[in-house]
């Protein structure tokens, strides 16, 4: 039993499921560096959410004026929130799609227009691109993930 | 070793695997579907939070007054945020739960509640239903999702 | 074929799935307390987000004062957000990490030091301690998922 278990953790060696390793810890990482850009805005911009986060620029009133929002703050969280709410159905849809047995190829079409879709929709946001840019990067990647929605309740279907 | 791994891939032939698969496919299809609604209602409300979203509806300070919160689109995205909070823990511990070789019926029974709890908490609140509508089904799918937790540490426990 | 596929879902019997298994459930628990300590300073401080919230405090004119924002509620739910931001990736890149075949140890002690760490924002968070307490929980956790992160690309790197 223990050689049958061993066995079964080398999904990874799967090329299929490699390629959805390596793209989703990708857009994983990518998303995790939305929190160190905020926390840069909020450095340079001093402004923060929490009275315990102001203490290292002063103390009473003059710490007070640095809990506000500001405008490059705002825009990198709503860019953090937009990849968790599309890299979460990435995520939980790929992996899926990797076990329903897509060919290497078209899974890796996939994947990549994806990855590079948010990678854009990132720049789009934060520099910012006048639209249509930011929009159709986001329309890009949740088609991706729609598409292999379609394929794993296609193959997987038991309701 | 390739004939191995092509049969590790076939997760997805197990039944109560195939249906973690469909119903995580559906809550996670009925989530994106949130960001559709926003900017439904960003687009019908005119009231956008970025300022190179607004050049659509005019220049300059014409265009300003479309940069605001509107209480319908404030609504949507607070239903897609309760989304992100439930539907998360559903797809993670659901895949360990699947994993952990529960009967399908019991399988069944616990994502179809979670599923059909998810849909009406939508439901409730974008109508909205009056409370405790909405409240219920929220409490109905995280019930569920405790309850799938509490078989996959009975199961898997290794701390 | 059934046969097969009944050994494939005792990935569960591998101890460092188990592991994994046994944190994430953890986590993911931890992570939907939020919503009940969100409800409970919603209550204690009726402060809410929905006017069908307010009816149970009063009608009218009398109700619509409770629509508001209160800064304890305000500090759950940031805690909440930061939870998704840092254990969706924990999730994610985990289970991928558990599939590359570690040790136990080395698995354990990523999965102990991240759950740790959470566990220990949380109370960072909502006491609240001073900084830099919240901040280094909050960079333990990151380190940890990046560390796992980094030996994932390093096993499965397949662009």
């Amino acid at each position: 039993r223990g050689e049958e278990m061993a066995k079964l953790t080398q999904l990874i060696d799967n090329e299929v499921f490699r390629a959805y390793a390596t793209y989703t810890a990708i857009v994983l990482l990518k998303m995790m560096l939305m929190s160190l850009i905020t926390a840069y805005f909020r450095k340079t911009r001093k402004a923060f959410a929490n009275p315990e986060d102001t203490t290292l620029f002063g103390k009473g009133e003059s710490a007070k004026k640095f809990l506000r929002t500001d405008p490059d703050v705002e825009r990198v969280r709503r860019g953090h929130l937009n990849d968790l709410e599309n890299i979460v159905p990435f995520v939980g849809i790929g992996l899926l799609y990797a076990l329903c047995g897509p060919t290497l190829s078209t899974a890796l079409l996939h994947f990549r227009i994806f990855t590079g879709a948010r990678i854009l929709h990132t720049f789009a946001y934060l520099i910012p691109l006048p639209q249509p840019g930011r929009g159709l990067s986001w329309a890009v990647g949740y088609c991706v993930t729609f598409s292999m929605a379609y394929e794993v309740l296609k193959t997987a279907w038991l309701l």
